[in-house]
């Protein structure tokens, strides 16, 4: 990004970053992933929310905001195909909110985490005078064919995502089901050689994992699946801008092999969601194909503002 | 604590937090650790660190708020006597402080932990218009021992510390070197029932150590080394008291059998610390001897604001 952003910053860091025998997967991907001298790998991933950043919290109220804050960590160990083990979650509280706002903060943790059979074992509780912050720390497996990163597409490989796009910001980016399930099930199908979810937006995302890759892609207009919840938004901007950059869909987006990827459609295996082929990795740039037209796709989506 | 706090809030959310025989030690704890499919012990810790609340930017420079936020979290894997492995970083960063603080921060977390062997491997790095926050979480190994708990001391054991008390305001609650290599050291030569790092302050945090393991404790005031730091202070409040109350010190109380506690003293076979016998577990309650009159302490220290 011109003048920095927290992708310059993570390259800063990447550069600063020593090799290290135990880091399978370090920064850069969605989850980290360790080898400990066990032999086990650990996926270790955290996000933190704050308060007029990443949300309004009179708007939201406490009991979704903590549900996203453990959610978006649930669908960072999805992104990996990995089975969630346990969090730890660290807060600034408001003064003024007092005991009812932590409460009420937990419960929505502890709903997130529950439907994925994730124990809150620690954390770190502050009363501050600043706005509500919390950050959670997830703690995963990798399952027994390993982590799923994003660096493993390659030119020719089919890219899938697991549901429509747009418009979150109507609600869903705080009531979203992080695709944990979705992400082993798939595992077990097939073999994925790269995945991410799509937090910053489709664009943005594919681009990531283009970056990490060493390749291109091509999305094609048409086949983009848009949400209905785009259509209620009535603000005047295409559809598929929407879908392409709104981000916190938190559907995945996997790369596989085209024979695999036909495979996926024809059978649609997986309960509950429809996998949408959108297009292919090629050898280098990101494109937007459109009525046979093919053209440069800026990676739209949440620029990371660190300046 | 009177009116809630960090530890009664502790106390609702451990109320709500269902067994998981995956959890081998939870919240209440310097550290959790979990029991992972492949029988790897994995400890799992995180400290937050807010502005205003818990450093003074303009006072401790981002360096040493960086160094500080990495190091007290490997305080916590200290008390275990556990190997620190990885580390995650979440920040929340001042729009003002630009990229300059942010690199300045980050040379001050791997300070420490590059002096620890523990890979940063992730993060979440956000700007916002508040002040700075920092979350860090590290994951540990546990010893072919298993971690130590809080809750193992039993009345008759010796209490040891492993360094003088009080007055780290004057600087060493930025610049300590957790007692990461000095538990790993203990633990091979001795059965150590019980630990805890002097975080919120002697007397609390012996408190904390003595709650989990349902017994009590007597200090004597005679023996509770004072740190050269209190005397100047030079604030007339008594010598005792600092070292009883002030807090990160950041050094270890563990609780050992008097057998194994006179060996410690006799052969005080820790490189670059000499322990201190300060106490003895009781049955119930907490005590202060002094001049041969055992009064009731106040677990005196650090209050978590909870309200």
């Amino acid at each position: 990004m011109p003048g920095g952003g927290e992708f310059a910053f993570i390259d800063w860091l990447r550069g600063r970053t020593p090799a290290d025998p135990r880091v399978l997967i370090g920064p850069g991907d969605d989850t980290a992933a360790l080898k400990l001298s066990s032999g086990a790998t650990c996926l270790v991933t955290t996000d933190m929310l704050l308060e007029g950043s990443c949300f309004k919290l009179s708007e939201a109220g406490p009991r979704l905001v903590g549900r996203k804050a453990m959610a978006v960590n649930l669908s960072d160990i999805a992104a990996m195909a990995g089975r969630p083990v346990a969090a730890v979650v660290s807060v600034g509280l408001p003064r003024a909110g007092g005991r009812g706002l932590a409460e009420e903060l937990y419960l929505g943790l502890r709903e997130a985490a529950d439907a994925f059979a994730t124990a809150i074992v620690g954390g770190d509780t502050n009363s501050w005078d600043g706005p509500l912050v919390i950050s959670v720390t997830i703690l995963g497996e990798a399952t027994e064919r390993g982590p799923v990163p994003r660096s493993g597409a390659r030119p020719g490989d089919w890219l899938l995502v697991t549901g429509p796009l747009g418009g979150s910001i109507l609600g869903r980016h705080l009531t979203f089901t992080p695709r944990v399930r979705e992400a082993l099930q798939l595992r077990e199908r097939v073999e994925l050689h790269a995945m991410i979810d799509v937090s910053d937006g489709l664009a943005a995302d594919v681009n990531h994992l283009c970056e990490e890759s060493h390749c291109g892609a091509v999305l094609r207009a048409a086949d983009i699946p848009i949400h209905t919840d785009v259509y209620k938004l009535n603000d005047g901007r295409p559809p598929l801008e929407h879908a392409l950059g709104d981000g916190e869909d938190f559907e995945l987006v996997c790369a596989v092999s085209p024979d695999e990827g036909r495979q996926l459609l024809a059978t649609q295996p997986i309960a509950g969601i429809t996998l949408v082929h959108i297009g292919e990795c090629v050898e280098s740039g990101l494109w937007l194909e459109e009525q046979q037209q093919r053209r440069a796709l800026p990676p739209i989506g949440y620029v990371h503002s660190l300046k």
